[in-house]
């Protein structure tokens, strides 16, 4: 399979619009340690022709135009995008639908409460309901992702719940300190090609439990939220007021961090993805970028290719 | 007052995404000739510190990148971006509301029908009713544009209405030939500042009629939807089957054309702005470029900067 990976930042993009963080300064100086980086987002195919994007940043325009491997050939409107899987109603997850009009071919599956609000918000019906089919995934079944006319595109995903929470937009502070998040709300992707794991896509997760530990022990490649590298930084910095638990995301660093629960598994790639503006591991020769990676982790970057 | 041009091209931008249309290629070619283009939008502002925006395209994240006078600065979360002024619904003028996440502080003017349909789709929740005032503008009624904290940003905006219809995701096909629309559903914006008009923002507009021609009579700047060359460009070159008339635009070439209809008016400056994909006015050198410009136009770009 190969794996481009379109967006490495979380919500809001590095540089994120409003943000004045030294990081996000470098940026926007060029810094070339310090690259911009569209939000998160992967294209994945099996046959390097048809391509499948998990999730839809509002970036997606821009990254189209940077990845030749999705420009349009073979007609006058053609794409070689032929499906999309979601794995949460996040902005930064779902509003590059809202970037393939009109009239063009392909699948859009997610859970069912994904797909709920999708159909509340009809500013979706932009994606023609002639072209554009809509599919419920269910947790912990294989999903074979195909074409618009049925053509398999030769993987399956297994969409499976992780620690999380809700898309801020849809949270009900009525409901409690979850805000009304159930399991469907953030999920991650395993995916296999012929029966066979290929890898993990998980960019949102609130904590390491056995269940996720013994579920990726031993796979070939895993992307994993790298949100924050300290719980509270985006407070300490100045820049908000949310810890990343609050946001539903567990820090790269520290005993109950990201680097240190997946310390003991057996992976042989271990990719950090969707991360955001206060993170230091976005800047090259930080020492947490260089603990990262003496730690065996890869920090993913706009254009990153793999094969697997 | 000073005005750049965020964005040039129609919906979908240039090259749109699923487009293999010969200007497309031209453009992901890196043709000098044909610099791409992202979708249509203005910056507006008075004292060169404040600006408001004319529409929020899809492109919002990638334009304030490219155009330092958006850039944050006096404090860590900060914005120069103080308003967004909205001309109807269309998806490549509300998405970029989207990428102002989240909790910074500006005022959205609309009409009432625009602002209801915002009101009905959830996800425009990302804006941070805390910090986003969503102000409802009405036809023919001056308005002073401000702040969130209420100070005058140095100039009225007089929202009115021109031949249109209502965005392509809220067509109601049972409603007959104009799918549903009213007058509120595509309006323009007469600029004004100390009273007196500075210009004329039209990015769609069906027809001319005697009423618009005497309003914008005398102007000092006037942008006009520029969308097709000609009404049936799309569907000659292949790429839809939609006329201009039957996507609420007015070709402009033809005797019906804008060029003909604008030829007798006195305006100091007239500028093209949402230029389609298919028009060949977006290539430098073409006939078609070279006819608008004897006539007297301009053919906005990416980055364009203006003082009136």
């Amino acid at each position: 399979m190969y794996i481009t990976v379109l967006g490495s930042a979380a919500g809001g993009g590095y540089p994120q619009w409003n943000c004045n963080h030294p990081n996000s300064r470098r940026a926007r100086a060029k810094d070339v340690a310090a690259p911009m980086r569209t939000q998160s987002s992967l294209a994945v195919s099996c046959d390097g022709e048809r391509w499948t994007l998990f999730n839809a940043s509002p970036d997606l325009r821009q990254q189209i135009n940077d990845n030749p491997i999705l420009h349009p050939h073979g007609g006058l409107r053609a794409s070689p995008l032929k499906a999309v899987v979601l794995t949460n109603a996040d902005v930064d997850h779902v509003t590059g639908l809202l970037s393939l009009r009109e009239s063009q071919a392909f699948n859009v599956y997610a859970t069912a409460r994904v797909q709920l609000v999708l159909a509340q918000n009809s500013i979706f019906n932009v994606l023609n309901p002639q072209y554009v089919a809509r599919i419920s995934m269910s947790l912990e079944q294989s999903l074979a992702v195909s074409t618009a006319d049925g053509a398999a595109l030769g993987f399956e995903v297994v969409p499976f719940a992780v620690p999380g929470k809700v898309a801020l937009w849809l949270e009900d502070a009525s409901k409690g300190d979850n805000f009304g998040s159930v399991a469907e709300d953030t999920i991650a992707l395993e995916v296999r090609e012929s029966g066979r794991i290929k890898f993990f896509y998980i960019p949102a997760c609130a904590r390491m439990t056995p269940a996720l530990a013994a579920r990726i022990q031993g796979a070939p490649l895993v992307f994993f939220d790298g949100t924050l590298y300290t719980d509270d930084e985006m407070v300490r910095d100045g820049v908000g007021h949310k810890t990343g638990q609050r946001m539903g995301h567990m820090s790269v660093s520290g005993a109950e961090g990201t680097v240190a629960a997946l310390s003991h598994l057996q992976i042989s790639r271990k990719i950090f993805i969707h991360i955001n503006t206060t993170n230091p591991i976005l800047i090259a020769g930080t020492p947490e970028r260089q603990a990262v990676e003496s730690s065996g982790w890869e920090v993913s970057f706009d254009g990153m290719r793999l094969e697997v």
